[in-house]
């Protein structure tokens, strides 16, 4: 009998996720061409340095907040500048308790949303230099560095989307930085399976067990530099899902020092560049899993980690109904194709 | 200071959404021309009955096996037919317990995958007739009623897919229904919430309070019969979302009866015709949260419900990585905008 398909659990969450080996398609099935017109300069928000910029990096890494003094070298030679979001989706308000109006609950949307943004128009993240995205990584950090003790902050995202299906709604490469005052339910759901999984061996980490056997398996390993590892997690989400992960144990991103930032930029740029190169341009989403920001212990478990979902596929009513994502690919087929993909 | 957005968390799962009032689009900037292609009757693979079919209604409403006896009186009058997946998410195979790879569970995607085709090509399920759409819930109910005690069938999701961008490959109207061998985690999280809930008030029911209270408040009404009410949820998961609820308690879809079927039709034909000619035919999908089908007591407390999601939004970075969803318009608006559309 033909096997149809394999339901596979996330052993931190709990999710399963369907792998339809039955219909599963070939890796060349994925492959586009990639056809996204490149608008033009001249009606770009983003080509010049904003007079609201909060943080400025300039064509070395090293960054600067903007001062009448530094204005004309910036507007020269700035690499990377973080704005306040012009369309919020949380804002300045006074950081607050819970409100009830019958049986729910509410809250105002306080919080900080900012857009991080590299000079380039054209070229993404997969095509760019080394150091230009270690830049990106850096500004990431600083930023989530000057946040994390702000009032009502109690949790900070980060994230990509590239192209207009992914959400992307201006074309030029733009990151994304939103601080709320919730913990979110799904990174709640992993700090609690970690935080789970810990307690009953003794303190270990789930997520450094998963990375000792899959280096051990090799079969979803896509790439390795020193200190990072870059997979399709055996529960993939999507075709050709990836997930970078540091190799040490480490809870934060944000305590990520000057001399990680080339490891995890290199990561980020080999598997995005394998993205691009090997599926022809496709939309995707990427994003930060880290602790929230509370000061104590409590997340010594946890293990950061950057997730990259390519748009391969739409959720549809049963995917929406059940939370089960459906893949149509093997995520060892995926890694082995990525694995190959020159850059 | 004008407030940017509103934070709502779902009584029975914890769920965040957020409510982005600040920059809410009015009602109106949802609407779209319908511009649809009819794709020819010829090239339709839905469009005759299936030697294959395992259930049939007729015109009046009455099922059928598919017998020679039957066949030709049923080739003419046939108006919903219930036929296997020719591609399945979940197939025949051997009923198991999980099963390990290091720390990873797995097991076989066990179950059955069935379509529910109408026969009209063209109309959907918005611009039937009142007893068209009571025939569909009634194949909906027969086919759970079959296939709830077979083996490995844990939960049985039923669903549909209204255009290209909600998932459906196919263009004539019909439905999805999957028996799968474990309950999905979104289900799992409801099903604890509501239990959850019963344990803190002497039994109480969440969903029956919730109504209680949407039903006193009046603002978020779409719609109401005697037995069914349709409202914009409190915590909307996208702009325009719909759910449809028995007003009167009760754990399981499947034990309705054959009296209920009209009002169950009549609450869903109008909801989507409300969406249909509101809104200019968006894409949609719809489906069915029940308990699972274990034969217990288990689950009374929990209450079935219809739920409706227009594809209003994309989900890209932030919904993602924080599972908080963004609707851009206020329950309370979209309801508003709903009750006054006239069917």
């Amino acid at each position: 009998m033909k096997k149809i398909s394999e339901l596979r659990q996330d052993p931190v969450t709990g999710a399963w996720v369907l792998i339809a080996t039955g219909r599963a398609k070939r890796p060349q099935a994925f492959v586009q061409k990639d056809k996204r017109a490149i608008p033009p300069k001249e009606d770009c928000p983003f080509e010049n340095l904003m007079k609201d910029a909060i943080l400025v990096l300039d064509d070395r890494g090293e960054s600067y907040r903007l001062t009448k003094k530094e204005l004309s070298y910036l507007k020269k030679n700035w690499l990377v500048q973080v704005v306040p979001n012009k369309y919020p989706a949380f804002g300045k308000g006074i950081c607050q308790i819970e409100r009830r109006l019958g049986p729910h609950r509410w809250m105002d949307g306080v919080g900080f949303h900012e857009v991080i943004i590299t000079r380039d128009h054209e070229h993404p993240l997969a095509l760019m230099y080394p150091q230009e995205v270690a830049s990106v990584i850096k500004s990431y950090r600083e930023r989530y560095q000057a946040l994390k003790d702000e009032d009502c902050v109690e949790y900070i995202s980060i994230f990509h989307n590239h192209g207009k299906d992914a959400g992307a709604s201006v074309f030029h490469p733009h990151s994304q930085l939103i601080a709320i005052p919730v913990i979110p339910p799904d990174v709640e759901r992993s700090l609690k399976g970690s935080a789970d999984y810990a307690h009953a061996h003794k303190g270990g980490c789930v997520h450094c067990t998963m990375l000792d056997f899959e280096r051990k398996d090799g079969r979803r390993i896509v790439y390795e530099n020193r200190d990072f590892i870059v997979l399709c997690p055996y529960v993939s989400r999507a075709a050709f899902e990836v997930r970078i992960f540091p190799k040490h144990h480490n809870p934060r991103f944000e305590v990520s020092q000057d001399d990680d930032l080339p490891a995890i930029a290199d990561a980020l740029r080999v598997a995005l560049a394998k993205i691009y190169k090997g599926l022809g341009n496709p939309d995707y989403n990427f994003f930060i899993h880290t602790s929230p920001t509370t000061h104590t212990t409590e997340f010594d478990h946890y293990h950061w980690h950057l997730e990259i979902l390519p748009k391969t596929a739409i959720w549809a009513g049963f995917e929406i109904s059940t939370g089960i994502d459906i893949s149509t690919i093997a995520p060892e087929k995926a890694a082995e194709f990525l694995r190959k993909v020159k850059i």
